[in-house]
């Protein structure tokens, strides 16, 4: 038997969230097996953010899998939907109703791949960048839809009903603000300048500074009060 | 809002189980949307056979999915292990133990990508063709699994939280011996000669007759006294 508790599987997507999920495991020792989705984001740009970052701060594999979502539908990243820019919500940062960016079930998906993946590699640890609070208000990052899954999860799979793994779903960053996870990820040596936020950028490849995703990050840089690395096209 | 009780989706691998759940589904006057994924099972001729059903039972779309899991590994049904032929197992015609054609997750996985599916149609029906009597003895093919599966999902997508759309994952075979599922499907018109079953056909494409899943659908067929409409390359 291999032993089960060195290793973890980490869902990696390019952005700030998971590259700061993904030093946190290495900070624990973890021998890291990052998964990467192609799901039909609109933009390569994403792929390449989650291979720098795995790079920089080193996995023992770092696994890209195709699983066209488009042919399913229903969202802004992954159809012909334009992403909202700059639009007020009420009460600020976060967002009053689920938006446009909803990818239909995308989190069930990643991690029941990570699941089969995690099994065959021997372990239970799967880590996710799910944000509960400077977050864009989808169903699959709350609390309550992480420990559904760890349940159900732990009745899927043969190692874990057969009691040689345990399954746990790793949400460091649940109850951070943005803010917060940006100060921490700095103090465990995240280089920002390689993640990918934006939903919408440009095509010299800058943030467009003006979706969600770029102002729940910029937001996030001035309360942790440290300099984003990156370049935006609107200030 | 479009009416959501009028649609279902259906995974359908092209087997006896699935087609007797799509023809299930049928007899209750649903709008079918039949999902295959082509997960890198070793034959093809799966496929076909999934196809063959859904136009014979008359489906809305029929949508073939790609999701490498041979990426992943851990099966004989997606990697270069031997599938075992014709061994006994204490019991009959059952598993003592899961076998080596398990495939990590998968019915996690399938389930996801259909919940990601069904919610874009605006249905929380989702039907599975799992079989808990004479199976192979899978984790993800028992009620407790399905059920925490539906907990899960209720709490994963934006239709389900808001109130929109129940999920229900029907699961109409679970208590159903193999015999009771063919004389089922029989009386709702499957033509069982469209289904593939085999784990290991011949280079000619027939069934070898020998490995698990023939040994439970011959003796399901010899149960139900009916002919079994398939050859079979071993008497």
């Amino acid at each position: 038997m291999r032993a089960t508790n060195r290793r973890a599987v980490v869902l990696l997507s390019g952005g700030l969230d998971s590259a700061t999920v993904l030093a946190e495991a290495r900070s624990h020792d973890l021998e890291c097996y990052a998964l990467t989705l192609r799901y039909g984001q609109r933009h390569e740009l994403e792929l390449d953010a989650a291979r720098a970052v795995a790079d920089d701060l080193g996995v023992k594999e770092h696994l890209v899998m195709d699983l066209d979502l488009r042919r399913i539908g229903g969202s802004a990243l992954t159809a012909d939907l334009d992403v909202p820019r700059g639009e007020k919500r009420p009460g600020g940062g976060t967002a009053a109703a689920i938006p446009v960016t909803y990818v239909p079930a995308r989190n069930t998906i990643f991690l029941s791949i990570a699941l089969g993946w995690a099994e065959v590699l021997g372990t239970g640890d799967i880590y996710i960048g799910v944000n509960a609070v400077d977050y864009s208000g989808y169903p699959d990052c709350r609390p309550e839809f992480i420990d559904a899954f760890e349940a159900m999860a732990s009745l899927a799979t043969r190692e874990s009903v057969e009691g040689r793994i345990r399954v746990q779903i790793h949400t460091p960053l649940i109850g951070m603000s943005k803010a917060e996870i940006i100060a921490r990820g700095r103090r465990l040596g995240v280089d920002y300048g390689l993640t990918r936020t934006c939903y919408d950028p440009e095509g010299d490849g800058r943030a467009c500074g003006q979706c969600e995703a770029c102002r729940l990050r910029r937001k996030g840089f001035e309360e942790a009060g440290l300099q984003d690395p990156i370049e935006y096209a609107k200030g």
